[in-house]
């Protein structure tokens, strides 16, 4: 058999192989990160490597510039080594394996919209007991095992799920010898389910912490909370290691269902993402992973799957079913997660194939659950979800988004990390462009945000045509390149790499298909219902990316509808303005102000999935929200199909949908 | 090392031993069983072995007569090799390892006293559900596990009695591609808590099979039922192999705690007894072990403890605490006993370190729980225990009857098994004895019921006095040995193994401490609750001992009480009798008719497992029982204390309380 020594830079790994396997899927059965949109099918052309030494055979791509081809780039998952190699990973093309990032870190109680989550009893998933029990007589002749269960039962503050206490066989083979030595005094660690967790000697309560977890496709944040003391003590977040595998659910699926070992991977790759965020939060605090006796888990249904390596084909196949929407609870040692071997992991429950426990989670933060009001939820994350309801209903629908929001397959995207674009303003004649960076850093690429933003900004001022094309003549940084025309919005001389950042018109065109999903999706809910957008008394915006969305550029986009401004006087009360009477238009005003009927959630997959942590009234209540919200399929609905073409326009066909954009325009 | 060799027949076995290890250690920790009362304490004189050839040191012991000694007899844990040895274990002294006997095999249906179980709605312990899913669509679109739930949850047949339908990682992930493979038609094995034990393609309930476990102290009993026949299709028992570590529950007790592994060996040798009783019953009907979902255990406490190696020290140290009463469901892999390996395993409960779940079975196969009549249940097995109630209350108490009964710890002493002498006629002359046997078959030894028997024989035609000493000069039968006076009822011409059957009356001392402890306790109960013997409406009698015993002789000797006799007429009608009125003597129509308050369960423990098997509504009775049977400790109560040495006269010394039996003496 043929074996070539391939040598990866910058890791300086060297991997054998037999030269029958391509580079990515060398690099990534070696842990080496490359990121891939279609998990190597050649179909997204982000796999883009450098070979610097030796022979290979490759398949051209209409990915690789001609520039790119000189300098050597190719596509990762389309070459085969034919001698020694020698790659080089560029940094667009590298998922930094480990590394924390700002996404999806939300610890603020503030975040939780359900305000009566407050009057609910603290009662936490699992928590740590001390019970001194009354040593037997002849006359108090209770079994062991009974007699811990009749102290447990004395105590108010139990709120158990299932009143039945249980007990593996281990630990009742260890229980009489325990309760001797120890005097009777010992620490009970309890999940909500009546399992015994564990028992300890003497008063062990101190260290009793639990974590709430989104899986999210891209990002994966964990919030560290004290079970004693109802406080959050940290939370961390980084990229989801199976970016490697797919940007979107649905490459991963594939990639889960087609290749040897495919679900396995992806699998193991979550698992390690989860285990190091644990790591650093166990380190930072001080810690022991068995003091973690709770995990809260908030996925989307996908990822629920691959977390739990059940095979998640089904989802994408017609009639789109997961294996299961409640998830049964499990034990740390079955899953493979670092905490106690015996700790519980329960799950936020999944409405359907593509409404998640991350989406179950945010409902309950926001409690539109229990409201009177109609509301709708939209979270803006890979996929798009929106929930529309109130007490009395709740439907749901989902629609791909495409990566976009997330600064991912835009030439110049990056995800919202220091140093990427989020604030652009264009001079007037289109030869300045004025911009800030997230941190103040360096330019190094333009996030969801900020492609928001440049979009609104140029369609704003008159260097775009309602259908998302440049107007040629109308700025000197209007271009062409290789791909087509493009706007230059930094200069490579001010930015990281020293390469431009672009905007091109396919970018525009990708983000007006996202938005106009988003947009024609929740339309389709509201009349499904017998609404109008006029009836909404809120819109909850989830994920990170609505965190940092500009309500009024995303309105001028035609991503988020036109709902009417709010004008709050001195005396505090709110009006409703109508267009005509709406005062000056003011950016800041507005921001602050005037759209109040949009409300940030942040990351609500977290802040639901800490409530069911904390509190047995949440978790009752998420599985009531997982049973009551209906599923509506948008890929088989008539007025989806037939409208969505009028939604590929800025803001859409129809102007008179967006009153206060088109007065701005002056149309 | 000193290495020498021991030479074991008949098994034919050689072991490499250090010289530091005694005859009867070598040979239990090897498989090959020695009978030992005391587990190698060298008190009960029972680990009598011969040495062939070699050298060895050993304990002179009282056990041991003049005359085996000149044989080469000597007790195997009191002896050491100082060279290599030839050992062989008698027949007294071996137990032979895989034997099926006839005890505490009980197949009948008419065994039940419970006579309205028969209302009772058929819902075993575990159950195949053949399930013909329907197929999802968009529009019936539950995920895969909630489609099965939901069909589940359509059944009227199901009686769970946990309504959460519960599956395990494992299953939930090979769930999705096997509900397709098999066009979403299924058999379901589900537990009746919910949990799911397995899923095969088509329709596979034909196979559906239960075991009801009675593990006895001395005997292990098995009845394998067909789950969809409610049919019981052949029954097995042998003796618990634990009988080389002792005869009773406290020298089990004793060896689990003191000797290293012990309660690792305890718990082997058990599971292999049931295990191999199931292979033979698996081989017999031709099943699959993994057809067999379902075991319900009737063991008593010690049993149940030493099944699930759970440690037994604290039953027999003050204040006498088992680990739990109620034990946990598990599943056949966790305890290694070869039914399916997620197949459910449930236990009746305890009630008492010394009441156990054989108890609490018997109590529910009686339907004593449920009467307006006050009744008495007796277990007479190596320990006694008895239990008096009806539907308002329900108290029990135990004492250590000793393996008497069971044929153990007398001279000629065997188990009822073929050729053990049970009943016995002596001439007018004390010159001849007229015996019959087991099965006909030629005399062995005398079991249990056969010592009864002829203590009462000798008593009545006045052989012995009422102390239990024999008349000297009344029969030329009597005889004097070394060991004292006995009673010649076989002469060895006539016996299998050429030795003569006796009497010793130090075994009548025994038999007398035995009975005494018996009737003392039951006595003790009654007085508590202020009830008297003429209250009784019935005296049922569990264990394989009652089922043999003659119940005219046990009164005679004091055993049981002198209830009143009834005498049925031509048109059916009974009438209770006094003395005065009583017809003729009859030994016959005495046995039919005249002690009618008397009830036979049999193996009750094996039936109320049975019915625990079958029907959740006896499930839910047994545990019932157990927590409304309260404990009385007998060892600790003053009247059992002060009134013990009465007893020990026959039938006692106060005679006016068995006004039959004066009767028939003519005091």
């Amino acid at each position: 058999m043929v074996k070539y020594k391939i040598f990866f830079s910058p890791e300086k790994k060297e991997i054998i192989t037999d030269g029958k396997t391509n580079l990515y899927q060398i690099a990534t059965d070696a842990g080496i990160y490359i990121t891939s949109g279609c998990a190597g099918e050649g179909n997204c052309g982000r796999c883009k490597v450098i070979v610097r030494q030796g022979k290979y055979r490759t398949q051209p791509s209409r990915f690789i510039s001609e520039k790119e081809k000189k300098e050597g780039y190719l596509l990762a998952c389309q070459t085969y080594p034919e001698s020694d190699l020698e790659i080089l990973i560029p940094p667009g093309s590298g998922l930094k394996k480990w590394t924390l990032i700002k996404d999806g870190v939300y610890t603020a109680e503030e975040l939780i919209w359900r305000g009566n989550y407050l009057k609910w009893e603290f009662s936490p998933l699992a928590k740590k007991i001390y019970l001194e029990l009354p040593a037997p007589t002849l006359t108090d002749h209770l079994s062991d095992f009974e007699r811990l269960v009749r102290e447990l039962k004395s105590r108010k503050d139990l709120h158990l799920r299932d009143p039945g206490i249980k007990i593996t066989l281990p630990k009742l083979q260890k229980l009489a010898q325990f309760l001797r030595e120890n005097q009777w005094k010992l620490t009970l660690t309890l999940a909500d389910n009546g399992e015994i967790i564990d028992y300890e000697p003497g008063d062990m309560t101190a260290g009793s912490y639990g974590l709430a977890l989104d899986i999210g496709t891209t990002t994966v944040a964990l919030s560290l909370i004290d079970l004693n003391k109802n406080e959050v003590l940290g939370a961390k977040a980084t990229y989801n290691q199976q970016m490697s595998f797919g940007d979107d659910v649905i490459s991963r699926i594939i990639y889960a269902e087609n290749e040897t070992g495919g679900l396995e991977k992806l699998n193991r790759v979550v698992r390690e993402t989860v285990n190091w965020l644990i790591s650093e939060l166990v380190k930072e605090k001080g810690i022991e992973n068995k003091d973690i006796l709770a995990l809260e888990v908030a996925g989307n249904t996908t990822m629920n799957h691959l977390f739990l390596s059940l095979p998640p084909g089904y989802i994408r196949k017609e009639p789109y079913l997961p294996t299961a929407n409640f998830l049964p609870d499990l034990k740390g040692k079955e899953i493979g997660i670092n905490i106690h071997s015996e700790g519980i992991v329960s799950f936020c429950p999944n409405v359907s194939s593509y409404i998640g426990g991350d989406v179950t989670a945010g409902i309950l933060a926001s409690g539109m659950d229990e409201k009177g009001e109609i509301s709708l939820l939209i979270d803006l994350g890979t996929n798009g979800e929106m929930v529309l309801g109130n007490k009395d209903f709740l439907i749901s629908a989902a629609c791909s988004a495409g990566p976009a929001f997330e600064g991912v397959g835009i030439k110049s995207g990056i995800r919202a990390m220091e140093g990427a674009v989020e604030n652009i303003q264009i001079s007037a004649d289109g030869k300045k462009v004025k911009y800030t960076t997230i941190g103040n850093k360096p330019p190094a690429g333009i996030c969801g945000s900020g492609l928001v933003d440049a979009v609104a900004e140029l369609f704003k001022d008159g260097f775009l045509d309602r259908k998302g094309k440049f107007i040629l003549e109308s700025s000197s940084l209007i271009r062409e390149s290789e791909e087509g025309k493009e706007f230059l919005l930094v200069p490579g001389k001010e930015t990281v790499n020293k390469k431009d950042i672009v905007l091109s018109e396919a970018d525009i065109s990708t983000l007006i298909r996202s938005k106009g999903a988003i947009y024609l999706g929740a339309s389709v809910l509201l009349e499904e219902m017998g609404y109008q957008f006029s009836d909404l008394k809120k819109i909850y915006l989830a994920g990170m990316f609505g965190t940092y969305l500009d309500i009024e550029k995303a309105i001028i986009i035609g991503l988020l509808p036109d709902l009417p401004r709010t004008f709050v006087q001195d005396n505090n009360a709110t009006y409703e303005m109508s267009e005509q009477k709406l005062p000056e238009f003011s950016q800041t005003k507005v921001r602050g102000l005037a759209r109040e009927k949009f409300v940030f959630l942040g990351n609500s997959a977290i802040s639901g999935a800490k409530l069911c942590l904390l509190y047995g009234e949440a978790r009752n209540k998420v599985r009531e929200i997982a049973k009551k919200t209906t599923y509506l399929e948008l890929s088989v609905n008539p007025k989806f199909m037939n409208e969505y073409s009028a939604t590929l326009f800025l803001p859409h066909t129809n102007i008179d949908l967006f009153p206060s954009v088109k007065k701005l325009l002056n149309i």
